[in-house]
């Protein structure tokens, strides 16, 4: 029986953590909810108790064993090794610490093994696009030997957090009252829109958000690296990311053998059969466990290549479920 | 001075043609509109005058220098000829005739030379998301000799017709108002979502609007065959289309020459300076008549290849503008 902290507790993630850790019935001694100071003393309801969310301060940690964070990188940065140091766990859903060399990158069902060996007590929760479009690859990757992958993100904008689902909210209210709508955390209106820009600019054109999937990918996958390519997009969807990928593999891939790969997977179904209307969209996925695969289909421009699609609920496995699932490994 | 005849006038596509007409100052000596028999007897009015639209019967034709046909591919297929006839130049948005060895399918700026010659008094206005792909692709084409595209779409509801705009409008006023919302026209809600297939399945997977970038691609371009591979996906926008391509070329394409390439181009303009916030989305070119293309970047996976993305107005230079263009070159 663990004690266990959540960090960011009343963000989107952390919100969701606290539904994963109840419907999986994860056995705690205590859950320490902690937020920022302007948060501090407001109550969560949780499994029939009143839970008071407390300060972070460098003190939070003494008795904990497993600190969830989800507060973005600069408060991970600053308390996570405070966290470790009082001997907790870390297990970071921000990017902080995901490219270190000892800090294991998991997601359970591809490298959860790596969580028995944490030398600075820390593990990182990848990146939400990366995660689900592992879960399509890894099994693929498995079947056949990956050797490079061409993508396209469809994001939801629970990706930019709880003011993200609040833009985008809004934005729909003020059309349908006919109001004018003015962007905020966007850089333009995301209602009815699509925004081909998450996150910074790097020296090669590609943003740090698109990188993410080509080191993250080849870290989780244990490869020395991943020929990627990917374009993220926000689009106004709430909260479960898609993404379109031409996987190209060392071996011939038929779509048979992919179907049967990402079957047999843990964490990730096939949905796939278009001509009688059968496909995963993210509504399909929104609230679930597991990401669902679609539109399998040898790629018409590159050999042993197939394309698909896969979709997965943002908030959930690409971050809030990714975390409590290694937390299980942990106790 | 011509005669014109707009099949569909009360249609999305056949309003924005009279847009075109009217801001085009296209001049003709008499314009008729024709729709179906539900539609016969209304009124539209245009250029200070009242129109009264016409039902559509194979004496329609008459007197009639060019018909431009947006009434879908059943209309076509029976009316098309019978207007050709009847010494109509036919301009058909529908995929009827697209691949038709003695139709030429044309978008006026990139092989616009073939309205010259048109021996079956049919001329083809290709699939929309091609075109604004190929706004892209064909000054790179001229520039470094195309090889091979990948893309995926994030396809308007105009693109449905007036129906598509309808169902994402009223979706996001059920939402708004915290009503149930139940697809009609959509097998899944689209407001909020993505929608992973769009027309009907073919033998290899792909769907036949899929399909349509790399047969109306080939054709358009002057080539015999082109790779392409395209994952089409409608998302809800309302009427502006964006493809995200990576396109490898036959010759080294730096980003520098592929800009000035596309600058050079008419009807299509970069806007790339993503490190200021500069980049084109789909409500940028919404009732505008170039498309714009942004993020262009060289793939991390392919030789000579970019990455790029490119938006247009799926009503406008996606349908109704390209067969005013069109028309524009027979007078």
């Amino acid at each position: 029986m663990s004690t266990i902290a959540i960090v960011g507790a009343t963000g989107a993630v952390g919100q969701e953590m606290l539904e994963c850790l109840d419907q999986r019935n994860f056995h705690f001694e205590k859950l320490v909810l902690l937020a920022s100071a302007r948060s501090a003393g407001k109550t969560i309801q949780f499994q029939g108790k009143e839970l008071i969310i407390e300060e972070l301060t460098k003190d939070s940690f003494q008795g904990i064993d497993i600190a969830l964070f989800s507060a973005g990188g600069g408060i991970s940065r600053e308390f996570a090794p405070i966290a470790a140091a009082a001997g907790a766990v870390v297990i970071d859903n921000s990017s902080a610490f995901r490219m270190d060399a000892d800090v294991p990158l998991i997601v359970p069902e591809i490298n959860g093994e790596l969580a028995k060996s944490t030398p600075r007590n820390i593990i990182a929760n990848p990146n939400c696009t990366t995660i689900v479009s592992l879960m399509a690859l890894a099994p693929l990757h498995r079947a056949f030997g990956l050797k490079a992958v061409i993508a396209s993100s469809y994001q939801a904008v629970s990706g930019s957090g709880a003011q993200g689902i609040i833009e985008l909210d809004e934005q729909a209210h003020a059309y349908a009252k006919g109001e004018p709508i003015t962007p905020r955390i966007y850089s333009k209106q995301i209602f009815s829109n699509a925004i081909p820009l998450i996150g910074n600019v790097t020296e090669n054109g590609y943003t740090d958000e698109e990188m993410k999937l080509t080191k993250e990918g080849a870290k989780i996958l244990g490869m020395d690296s991943l020929k990627a390519s990917i374009t993220c997009v926000r689009v106004p969807v709430m909260r479960s990311h898609s993404v379109t990928m031409t996987a190209q593999f060392e071996r011939p891939a038929s779509v048979d053998a992919a179907r049967a790969a990402i079957e047999a997977f843990d964490g990730v179904q096939v949905m796939d059969d278009p001509q009688n209307g059968v496909f995963p969209s993210p509504l399909d996925v929104t609230n679930g466990d597991d990401c669902m695969v679609g539109r399998i289909r040898p790629s018409l421009v590159l050999e042993n290549a197939l394309d698909l699609w896969v979709v997965g609920d943002q908030v959930r496995k690409g971050a809030a479920l990714n975390a409590v699932q290694i937390a299980e490994l942990l106790v």
